[in-house]
């Protein structure tokens, strides 16, 4: 299963995660605007997938411009990608997707050629996420000991990429070295991402997997049921701090009161070296639909407030390492993470 | 309104708490096994309310005897007994009820007295469970900070005690007292008793509230938004530590880290003497329905593994305080513990 590729007639195809696991229902998008409506209802999320998302979205965007002038189609591109980067103000990979299908665009000379380049770069982005994660797994797998169990939250699984995950990737790679362990998958409410995503991919792995509540991460981390908690990131910050799925600091900061190892997991596309430290990163506060209502169905009173915030920040003391396709990272964070992104990408600075 | 009651047709009366707040529908019970099935239900739940919902449960249980022996009566007293504290094994008010009523029908000569008796016990502790909750209201306020934002867990309010409530008992009491605060009600997965019952208490109160789901508390709490967490208690073990309702221990953990006091309000019934530590309390497994579906629908996908245990311990060093309705105490508890209890329960040791 590839959670997002090209499809041969020329559209986007993305498996719809909303209707998860109920159902497993593709869509076909071929207009940059469907693609941003795509990410920002979260049908296509997870960062480094919604990275992939927003590249085919531009070349989708310009592919259909119809103009003969370079320059107005680098200005159009641009606005394409604004639009596409506002839809979620925390991952870093959309705007990273963004800045670098723009890169490829101004080197090429011509307009035909600038399309043929854009759709090419966001292939090869399809292409190197998947390698990536497969890389980042295989040095992950290490941390993994055999027969023990694992805590995951959210979703940082085949479905938050274009295929096999990263917090979850380092699972799979460790189960097809032949370890055997369970994974606790926390249902990270509101949107229940580790209930329906997580367990849905765990169950057609084989890998056995037990959903909790995330009021019982505690319970559990305590009772000794757990070696390691592993996540996914939205965004790591230069210092190591890292933004991701609401509740993930309840997690670090329990793992560590009770001595267990916190991983987190991720492609240098998610490190965002020019912000400084965590609490710059913007959270994104999401409909308060997603938390009063389930399934359509009213679970709150009226008149209560409401708050969403879909992200939080772990200060990066509270990280024991960070697993990336370059390596694992412990800390101090800063000099690991500028060589793992500077080694990886190419592209960086080369504007 | 009051959660539970003797009514005047010599029924017992309960709100029903799974079908708030959508509907506000009262049960009339007239047999002990109703009394207990509502209990397993959580019809009616709340450390304080089933404890006094057990009382009127042996008391409608042995009203309805047909014998005139009295050690026939106080045997089958104690299987009824029996039967309904086996309901929800980690609330120790049910066997401090239950208890409470036997040595009430010890004392008694004659069945027509014991009946008697025990009906006026059960309405006693009725009575005494609201005073209790005001005069702990009371010493609870002076912790609350005008203007300023607490955090709750679950619902010990007015929902979880005959009336006023522990948690919220302590909040009522600060707002009545002229205070002005917000209050943070974490909604509680999984069933949710934070937005459906806490939400629904406050609103009513004109007490502002925010929902928020359990995967924030870190967030809002690192975030310097609360100035102190206050929760109920199912059992507090002679060492203070603490069972409640699982995510308690996220929550004490988690303000700990941030400075933050953790308050735990609970009257002296639910103080156990007799269990020196928290890992000794039994936590129950709840039906795993209660994770997989919300509303009746299935949200978990097949084949993945479920855990529900409905509470969890959170060890004394995390707790800031206790408050009962005998005062404050801080550590060392083990002290204070005996001293509120001694003082409180005449009929303790009494046989």
């Amino acid at each position: 299963m590839k959670t997002i590729q090209w499809s041969s007639n020329g559209k986007v195809r993305l498996i719809d995660q909303t209707r998860l696991p109920e159902a497993e229902i593709y869509l076909e998008l071929d207009d940059y605007r469907q693609v941003a409506a795509a990410i920002k209802e979260m049908q296509v999320r997870g960062a480094p997938a919604i990275g992939v998302a927003a590249a085919y979205g531009v070349a989708l965007g310009v592919l259909k411009l119809d103009t003969s002038h370079k320059n107005e189609l680098v200005e159009r591109l641009q606005e394409i990608g604004r639009e596409i980067v506002a839809t979620r103000p925390t991952a870093v990979n959309l705007s990273w997707a963004v800045e670098r299908m723009l890169r490829v665009a101004k080197r090429q000379d011509t307009v035909p050629q600038i399309k043929e380049a854009l759709l090419a770069e966001a292939q090869r982005m399809e292409a190197e996420d998947e390698e990536v994660n497969r890389r980042l797994g295989r040095y992950g797998a290490s941390l993994i000991e055999d027969g023990s169990t694992i805590l995951t939250h959210c979703n940082a699984g085949a479905l938050a990429t274009v295929a096999y995950g990263t917090a979850l990737g380092i699972i799979r790679a460790a189960w097809e070295e032949g370890k055997r362990f369970q994974v606790y998958a926390a249902e990270t409410r509101p949107r229940l991402q580790g209930m329906r995503l997580t367990a849905w991919e765990l169950v057609r792995e084989g890998i056995p997997v037990t959903i909790i509540a995330d009021t019982m991460v505690g319970h559990f981390l305590r009772r000794g049921h757990i070696r390691c908690a592993i996540v996914g990131a939205d965004r790591i910050a230069a210092n190591g701090d890292v933004a991701n799925k609401i509740g993930t600091y309840n997690i670090a900061v329990l793992a560590k009161e009770n001595d267990i190892p916190f991983y987190v997991a991720a492609p240098t596309s998610t490190v965002d070296l020019d912000t400084p430290h965590g609490d710059l990163i913007p959270i994104e506060e999401r409909p308060h639909q997603e938390v009063t209502h389930i399934g359509g169905l009213r679970i709150a009173p009226e008149g209560a407030k409401v708050a969403n915030p879909a992200f939080d920040v772990t200060p990066h003391r509270y990280v024991t390492a960070i697993v990336t396709e370059g390596g694992i990272i412990r800390a101090p964070y800063q000099e690991g993470l500028r060589q793992v992104v500077g080694a990886a990408l190419p592209f960086r600075g080369g504007g």
